[in-house]
């Protein structure tokens, strides 16, 4: 199967989207083919790959509710959109599948704060958190159905979603996680009004670091939820197989 | 100014590297296409953007030293290979530029130990460990040069080389990122050994693990040193201007 | 003069109320007196301080807008309610002055999982997202003003409020404690949601424990910009003199 | 059945001490009624609430030994005295019940050092030391057994007995509990000297900072101590039932 | 000159204390010879090195007011003896040179908590401690003193002789150190009870255990100490020169 | 049977070397004597105890490969050189034996850095990490064996034979306790550097401060390895019998 991925602007749930459905590089079924258009967010891109054979596309894009109109978005191709934020209006008329993640929240892209560096930490973070509460997880796990059954995602991840697929077997490693998903999530109102509302300097400099503070804490939270599962011994691994299927194993030493 | 990326296989520098070109989407001066061919490694999609009309490609490629030839490097655009490992003799031979971060280590690539989640959680690592060393930065840096000079990098990044680039006042924050370096250019030793060399279970499971301790650790010291930087307000960060500057500000609070 | 103080249940900004008022106990300008109904909110006690003298009132009580009605406020002395939570509709009718604290969210009052142990931690954490924003010193300032001048305090504390009390030289201790305040203040609506909405046991026991995870963190946030400030010796301190000013000094060992 | 409390100054145990007996405010067995001279201490007020009708009065006083004289303490109602310190000859001499909590000790209480900030930070952290080593579970087990049964509790609380409430299932969680304890125990030394001994401004201004580093640093410990018992689902909850019982629960999604 | 060294026992001060005379082995004045009898203490050794031609004795040796007679410490030539604890009479009584370094606390030595991995854990802390209060530095002033000039130490070190060799420049740095030294203090109180008090199996246990914590987070809190120092570059350095002189600098990257 | 230890310069095994054969001084069947010529390395002292009747002698130097010819180790009684490295000829061409722990490395001896209290934190940082990876307790049970057995060992200790002595239950604190060996393992290739080839002021003395940060965060993360294994009680506890046999126990509260 060939998966094509187009990625839009940047959103942390696409940043290593591809090689969450071959980790280790060694699927046989599939193969995986990217094109982005970087930053900046140029849906004319979709046109590059449209004489492509694909048998699943998905799309990245944040804000996908509102850069996405629904009906440029009805491929020949089953198609899944991987999104931060979208409102209900636009899921109900989509007819693509979606995975809208609510803790990928937007960086606080204001210039005087975001340079390369605070950016690929932000993303750093950003990536902890959807690691360690189960986002990435789910995600392998969608796209893997999506390729193996008849079966389109239609995800909205909220805390309780994220943590369902993170395995937990403490209960207050699933709520750490759960605080760190929530309070990610959170940080899209900071640099949302950071970017879209406020016009005071000094104002909107100090939302983007106490948004990025937010999401830097999120991801220390959740490490902290993962160390209590590696304390026990009990962190789920769910690795391919060769043939593409979803292994698991919760012991670290033991064989799978 | 068209940049091409080919991102084959994964390296934690590649993971964001259009983005670092660019990093609130504003630039007016560049364009940036990127082409990747997931976790496996494919140096034939090269030939996908090869009509492709760019004024620099950059391809991204784990040991880079082993896996393209120095004659199939031979654009006629020019070219920079960002890489984690190249031999000498490779280094002397390419004629195009090269950036090889030593401490962009490579993965614990085991399928007992490997999955999607612990995959990302190692790039979130990773990624902590690149920016606040001043990776990133350099990375930003050289690229910028190469498209606005007649320039083309020829850099291999060892701890000095980061932290020139890491812009720390304080010699300590200094000294910590430098152990955060090398402690992540160690890590390669160990996932070597685990994935090509150890064939006992438990010991490339073990040898996984520990590897994977050590970068979460660098990236854990890593982080204290910029913490340092931010309790005395000395966090360089270079944003890029519309026009493609790059500038330059140290207080938080300070205007550019 | 005379200060009531009338707590009714419990929030975290009452619990120290009267000691905020005069902390080492030499104030000799001013007397307390407090009457409290425990956990529980019995609005009739305040009949018993109707015929006690005093100079200003201080009502204490959760979800003011919803519990004292407002022509239920009016007194013949200067009045202040202190609260977490009242809509606008309330704050614009009431007469009476009053200081909602927006980040003392609800505990997560369920039998489950509420225990005294787990209250009272919960309540050092909020105390310390108090103190540690500047809301201790906001609440400690606006009361001496009503008290030494013709001013009654009509304040609603979101983070930008409680740092203007905060006095931080460093901004990132700045944006860490604004994190840690829009983190405390995001609590609320998980309590709210598992006491009065989530019937699902599993559900709302973890709704509570992700709440209380977040609170600690935002306590562990806020402890953070203090050690930043401890590390510059750039704590504020407002102390107030014998006669009931306050004072002001920032260095550790400088004199007042 | 009535309670009552007088809460003289300002002491640790007493800040939650009415929440503690009825933690949701569900319990019908019970009505509380406080009252406090706030920071100074006036046994006078104990006038205000003679004619009151009591089955149990609570007085909370620091240094009761000092301040309450025995043959004033006489009342015909049930009374327990809740302090931080008194001598031998003064517990063997009194009729009432008391609970002396030798951790719950003095703050730094000099002008130079302490304002309404500090006060609450430093409550926040002797809560934490309370809760988290098991004195809140005492009080609230001593209190209620005067209540239900004819018991007066005469205890001295040392690090053994508040353990003993803690309900530690780790051993090492246990004796970082101790220690957290005795650390806490340790304070009173040099916040006695530094109020009433050290005349040198340096020197008691860094007393009282190393007394309240010393009160951070066992609440910190206590925190750990509890974190451990989280990882292993064993945090021992007994939440009062609504008729006044104390309930009893160890795994976090456990039914009661 | 040729310094002699004696320890009896073991005592956290002595154990390096031979390199604190020279930490790079490059004086040219001194020579040091050390003997010691290990874990047991054997008075009977001084005489191996009566004969032997020294200019300064140092005598280790734990709770030397119990251990070492004054009158057996009349040598011929100057000595001074360092311990953990030796009381009025003893210090009045010899006519030698002391060191006392109340911090040194005794280990919680019973074979059902002890072994060598946890002995060598506690020293760790403990020279933590020493190292980072400032007892190292005393131990090395003292000492050269009394090789440099007609002077014989007779010190008693608590926690403000510790810092006033510190070299903070931070008061809370300093504060924290203090802290760090009271605890470290109190540990033998507990020790001394496990050994030689206790006879519970449980109790005694818990008790080596909670000294072993209290030692430990003592040192994390003097650690916390000289972290702030470095995050403004001004921790004290006092390295020899050649010729047995005490430098200093303050600046990491200063020359000397 | 009386142990000799002979100690020439300085390195962290041998530091509580005599402690770790004896650790409550109660042993029967051993007697210790121990002579060092301090910091400075004077394999001369060896003269001293020819005489001597012991039946082992341990002689601990830093780089025994180079300092210690092996036709010099050929002594009359069996004897045990324990270093921090020897390269593969000599190990093969001494008679002696040799425990060789790679993960003692180097200090930055470089007088513009090193000063006594440098040098104190770093020994107490190498102990954490040689008492917490296993290497105190496979020194006790290699002497140990020596002294019972007709047995000598012939060791180096990499990562995976410190493990194998560390007795870890939970395969994560074995990975971070793997990692912290090879972090610190790595440290000798910095000092190294700073003290033999680097010439450059501003290089070499930031060369010692990152190799003393690694060995730092070595130890804070071999911490963390025992901080698991405490929260599982299952500490493995070694302590010697009276007779000189080794007992093992691994939960806190269990007799011996």
């Amino acid at each position: 199967m060939r998966v094509g991925v187009v990625k839009l602007g940047a959103i942390g749930t696409a940043v290593l989207l591809e090689y969450c459905l071959d980790e280790i590089a060694r699927r046989e079924d599939i193969d995986t083919f990217v094109i982005s258009s970087g930053s900046k967010i140029k849906p004319e891109i979709l046109e590059d790959i449209k004489g492509e054979n694909f048998d699943l596309l998905i799309i990245t894009c944040p804000n996908a509710g509102r850069i996405l109109e629904p009906e440029k978005l009805r491929f020949k191709i089953r198609t899944v959109v991987v999104t931060d934020s979208a409102d209900k209006e636009w899921l109900e008329s989509v007819e693509c599948g979606y995975i809208v993640v609510k803790a990928d929240s937007m960086i606080g892209a204001k210039r005087e704060f975001l340079d390369p560096t605070e950016m690929a930490l932000y993303n750093s973070y950003v990536l902890g958190v959807l690691a360690g509460t189960g986002v990435i997880r789910l995600v392998q796990h969608e796209i893997n159905r999506a390729l193996k059954e008849d079966y389109i995602p239609k995800v909205v991840v909220d805390c309780w979603k994220a943590v369902e697929f993170g395995g937990f077997s403490n209960p207050y490693a699933k709520a750490k996680a759960m605080a760190g998903y929530v309070i990610a999530e959170t940080v899209s109102k900071l640099t949302t009004r950071a970017c879209f509302v406020e016009r005071d300097f000094e104002r909107f400099v100090l939302l983007c670091a106490t948004a990025h503070e937010m999401m830097r804490i999120a991801n220390a939270l959740v490490d902290q939820a993962r160390e209590i599962e590696k304390s026990n011994d009990t962190v789920l691994r769910t690795p391919h197989s060769k043939d593409g299927g979803i292994l698991r194993k919760t012991e670290l030493l033991e064989r799978i």
